[in-house]
């Protein structure tokens, strides 16, 4: 127990389904998962007894095996499948014992155990990624003539919609469950013996190997590659992608949300804002907090995984090794971060008014591109620059309306100052980009 | 002059093509284009007169303008393309002016030059990808049946084909061409203005903003995005993940190629060594070696680029601005090592009789897992793996081959023990594997 | 021209004194810098005649070497130092050449250009940083007592200083000078010639080798090393180390700054804020966002070069070639921020009235530790949690100052609520930590 | 247990002092040992009752704490610290209730328990270094003029020793153990309360802070740091930057292992290689795999770690949270690399007639710098390069020693061809310099 790992650190992913699914346990069960459909698919094949894949697939249950003597028992030869195999031969009859593990290699089982693993955490990832594109869709439409502050380089820059702001934030979301969707239906079980040649069964007629793959494949629920990968890393470059934009993509979810959520801003809360161990008012952002660590932490384990690539030989010298917590690493930072946008987006606390009340911050300077815009139809662009910049100086010195300013500016004689400086009236095509985004299922 | 950089740290990209598609006045060019693009597509629409897009155009001509004086004056407002809009905004006539860079935002113009470049180069990457996957795909044919000892961490394992090998390295380039040509095809202009609502196109009525989107992206041959992507960066995110995965797969290859034109090993040769300041001899694997360092450096930068997802607001501070060079940088060292790929393949020298010589290496222990397999079948793995595991060592120790040491052993009585301790007899599916890769177009 | 970079994607860089201290010219002054000293250091131990180490200083004129052909020629051998060399025998006498690069590889030139180029790049930065330091020692003296709300989670949640803020971004920039000085003063030269044995030089008894590294370095002012370090990569480490911890550590300071100059909070402005090429109302905080993006592209940097410390054999074939790029990327990012930081702090303004304003945002709130502690000494810290939650919704709900609220609660019977409830009261030992953290010099 | 991880994913560390060290649970009493000195040393300073601190040091038992529900309840919060206290302060009496955690916030708790768990792990992995570092001091002299091929770019360049290479690999793990050893002896304590200001200490006068944090450093045995580093992460970098280090450092040693234990060339091999599932005869070089896998993953951990140096206000939203795992990580890959090259330097094997027989491998070629440099003595470095690489070319393609091909040549008449062509005595300073590099300690 002491030496065990129970999500101490880990507050974004803790009692999380993807957590479940990722953990050692799950872990140990893909394995065993990948050994008995491989002696199934032999008997399919022919090149066992059919009795030996329900023998096998009968005793591949993980509860009969103990993980940290794996572990610990993988030392000496650098993973955890060796000792499996002796642990799980051990747990058939005699006759059965041939069959087990034949003609692979411990990669075989470990990366199709991968493969299982990705797969299922995934499938967890894609239904949280839907739930919060609903929540993002509810909020878009909701919110579709909100009016807000635009802002650029932190500062306000011309009015904006809410509504456009959630469509962005799916769209996202939409992106990263298509490269995910993508990914996961791709994602091949892994079958090439000691150096990816499927030696081991070729005794069986030169297509036995390749037609064993597909048994094999169609055993797991997973793809048929088109070669061994054991040193061909596409699908775990593809996974650290796909994984490493979901975390980012939620991730700027998380950062407008911890910047609207400001003391000074207020125009969103979460739900149920976390307590602190010290001052009884404070509200924290947490899930938003949580999504913003993850998002710092996915790029360098995808980095890792991308330098995985490089794996020299027919089996590699560490290349192979380094994928394996970083490749779990990212499966539960995004299964965590995507539980918990769901959890922030479906109850995410919109406030009209504090966004309507910012768009006066600045006195009407915030629609300054637009009198820029039609100053310079009547005076040129330099002189309207020159016009507008005065004029904010004037406005943000004196604190004074910008209509007021310009009220007594040539340039703007006869225009209805009111509305050309009523932040509300200048969102732009807003509206009909929040419906054409909504729009993508 | 003494400002400039002109490659001398950067031996893998100096004087390719995908160098030049991404230096300064390749981006100047983009930039240009991206504008005068701009004021051609609103003449389109008929938000400028017809007049102001050819003058725009004409005017925007990268030799017109100093690069360098761009990059001083763009410390101010912190990008260049606001002293690119005054120094084009001079080039023009004043009626002409208001339509310069008209509705839009600095990062309108960056963000669509970014993906002009991209666009450009990766269209060079493809053609050295294209060389190097027919280079290989010679190679592979060629080598179909040449018997190479595989090699699994580090130390030999079963025997495989240099065929094999090379139709591996193959459906990586493949791999990498697919996701970058993917990539390619999306690659989307931008346009939203300030805060990427395109409002300065909306007096012309509410679709006028999306309408001139699409001109925009039919000027130029890119994609229309559905939304403004400021802050969604999907592009430059799935650029990163596309050049970071051919990064990488290059790197396979040149992994391998290292590693078997070592002194002692000798399978293969580049075409022309490289040279050496100290020691006329040597022939060094200088096209693998810069590959292998692009290879290093690429996951770091697609780190930073997945990073900035994170981008606050609608535009952000810092996100941005932080990808500008990790892209360029990562278009180049894929450029590079596209080139050096190319090289490489097309004059890859092969030794069958090294590969073969090498097989011999063990005695025999290379193909002691069919020996294995074939005494499993008599006498059970455990006695066979101990059978094995013994006469192993006896070979090793005494210098015998492992036939010899096997002849006396009676779990091999009457087996025709020549052949099967031939290793090129035992290659398994290579063959077929390598035929049914190379279907692959 | 047109293959060469002049910053145009580089605002954060261009211009700088480091800049220019990092181009490509600056590279091949320091390569003909340590081609000299190595001449004139063979002469001084009489392995030259005094009249070779003149020579090739006099011909090792930066201005007589094409930097764009000698990268061209790098190509073949993999490094610009074989070209280089080539060149430069070619400027000198023909009895004088056997003495140029005599003994050395071309590593050996590489490594000690690249530490010259280091140890002067530094040499800029700590100025900066020097300059940055003095400033954030008038704005945290000045503002010893300025009370600003302390933000937790992007909450507030008890007062703190200005003084202190700037104090603390001191002691940051203190920990990066410290850091890179001890850096720079251990940076070595490189001798070792083709494998690191100095064979090159035994001729001249055992300790001729040693003896002429000691010499170089002298010659050079670079520290004498231990070892050669061709795989050895300890100094390159190390500046990785301390430049991403220098890059991070002003990103602190601009992080800060990117924040509080947001248009909602406004208690901090850059001196001069960047314009806009749309919104003439504008000031962004571009020094802030250049630092800002410098921090997020640093760390990517660093891993390439950590990583490049598994350099295998005697010199590597990659890890070697892909420091030397990033190493100079860092120097630049350092050395940009580094300006735009002293920049920054020198001009920055602080607008103490807006912080006290947002004490006052919370209705008290702020403070409500202060008053759960008084709490809890009467009522115990479990009651007391309950009445400061209780009273903190109520006042957040209705508008009303915690004063008030609290003025029924009989648990602060007989206090004095407008003191314990005044923000600027409950700075604690901020004064007194800001005195100590400038008392480090 | 379904949701723990024992390691399953992780030989490298299983089993190890350092992964025992830096489990959940040793966090766990590291946060509790934490909590516990924090009310202690208020007992010292006379801000609690004696009792207090013997009170709360009596329930502070990792035993009766489950850390899998403090994981599950740290998700409202965001962590660990917020659930622990209630739990520690429900194990005491009432009366001492106020005095656990007061004044404090939970990342002074946190943070304060990582530098424990650091400091704790890095005294082990310190043993490891030490033990590695005699091991290669006994190899270093050992072979000190055992003479082996030098190769770079992957080809014998010229000889050099076992010798100088243990020591050069040596020379790496005393730096690392130089600088794990400054940053362990400087990591601090976290006390700022809520935003770093020490205020709920305050009133006992206005020293009453900092030397509450002296006495806490002092229960600890950590530093005492100038200020709250909440935010000011230089402790964090520190390590990030060191422990960095000590991977790449030991994955040096791991890489060349690799390469020498390879089947070609096995001039080293690991003292009890790692046996297959597959292959009876295979030895892995399993250490070495491991370490180079820590040696491939720290980077980007350690870039995790420097980005979040850019943290936000007083405590940040994320920046934090994201440094938890990743610095446990790379304690642990540190730890489990450390263990592994204290277990590979102590039973690695060294073959020096392999490696002396590799020496001829070229037929002299390996020398060709000698000759080269005599020959320019002779005949000019132009026709001395000339002249060895016809040579070097004609012995390569015919197969014949360098000796034998040189013995016809002019510029080398009247000279010893067997003793300028042996390359044991080409090895230059090597054993002087390994000398000097053993005298290190």
């Amino acid at each position: 127990m002491h030496e065990s790992d129970a999500g101490l650190l880990a507050p974004g992913r803790a009692g999380s389904a993807a957590e479940a699914a990722t953990g050692d346990h799950a872990f140990l069960r893909a394995l065993l998962d990948a050994e008995a459909a491989l002696t199934r698919a032999q008997a399919v094949r022919g090149l066992a007894p059919a009795g030996a894949g329900r023998a096998v697939t009968g005793a591949a249950e993980a509860g009969s095996f103990d993980v940290r003597e794996l572990a610990l028992r993988a030392r000496s030869g650098g993973n955890p499948v060796i000792p499996l195999v002796a642990a799980l031969s051990a747990a058939v009859d005699e006759d059965v014992r041939p069959f087990v593990h034949r003609g692979a290699t411990s990669q075989d089982i470990l990366d199709t155990a991968a493969m299982l693993v990705a797969s299922r955490t995934l499938g967890i990832v894609l239904d949280d990624l839907g739930r919060t594109a609903d929540a993002l869709e509810r909020l878009a439409a909701a919110h579709r003539d909100t009016p807000m502050p635009g802002r650029t380089l932190t500062q306000h820059a011309v009015p904006t919609t809410f509504g456009l702001k959630a469509a962005g934030w799916r769209a996202l979301v939409l992106d990263a469950r298509d490269r995910l969707r993508a990914v996961r239906g791709a994602l091949p079980v892994q079958l090439g013996g000691a150096a990816g040649t499927l030696a081991a069964f070729s005794d069986g007629g030169d297509a036995a190997g390749p037609d064993l793959v597909a048994a094999y494949a169609g055993e797991l629920g997973l793809a048929e590659p088109l070669l061994p990968w054991h040193t061909l890393r596409t699908p775990v470059a593809d996974l650290a992608g796909a994984l490493a934009f979901t975390a980012g993509a939620l991730g700027k979810a998380a950062a407008d949300v911890l910047t609207l959520s400001r003391t000074e801003i207020g125009e969103l809360a979460e739900g149920s804002g976390g307590g602190s161990s010290a001052m009884p008012h404070k509200a924290n952002p947490v899930r938003a907090t949580l999504i913003a660590a993850a998002a710092r932490r996915a790029p360098g384990q995808a980095a890792t995984l991308y330098g995985s690539l490089t794996a020299e030989d027919e089996r590699p010298a560490g290349a192979w090794h380094a994928e394996w917590e970083p490749l779990r690493d990212l499966l539960r930072l995004v299964g965590g971060a995507a539980r918990d946008a769901a959890e922030l987006t479906e109850g995410l606390r919109v406030f009209p008014p504090a966004m309507r009340n910012h768009l006066g911050t600045t006195g009407g300077l915030i629609v300054s591109e637009r009198l820029a815009a039609v100053a310079a139809g009547r005076v040129g662009p330099a002189r309207a620059k020159e016009i507008l910049t005065g004029a904010a100086r004037l406005a943000r010195d004196e604190g004074r309306p910008l209509a007021e300013v310009l009220a007594v500016e040539p340039a703007f004689d006869g225009l209805d100052l009111a509305e050309l400086t009523d932040p509300a009236r200048y969102t732009g095509c807003a509206g009909l980009l929040t419906d054409r985004a909504l729009e993508r299922r």
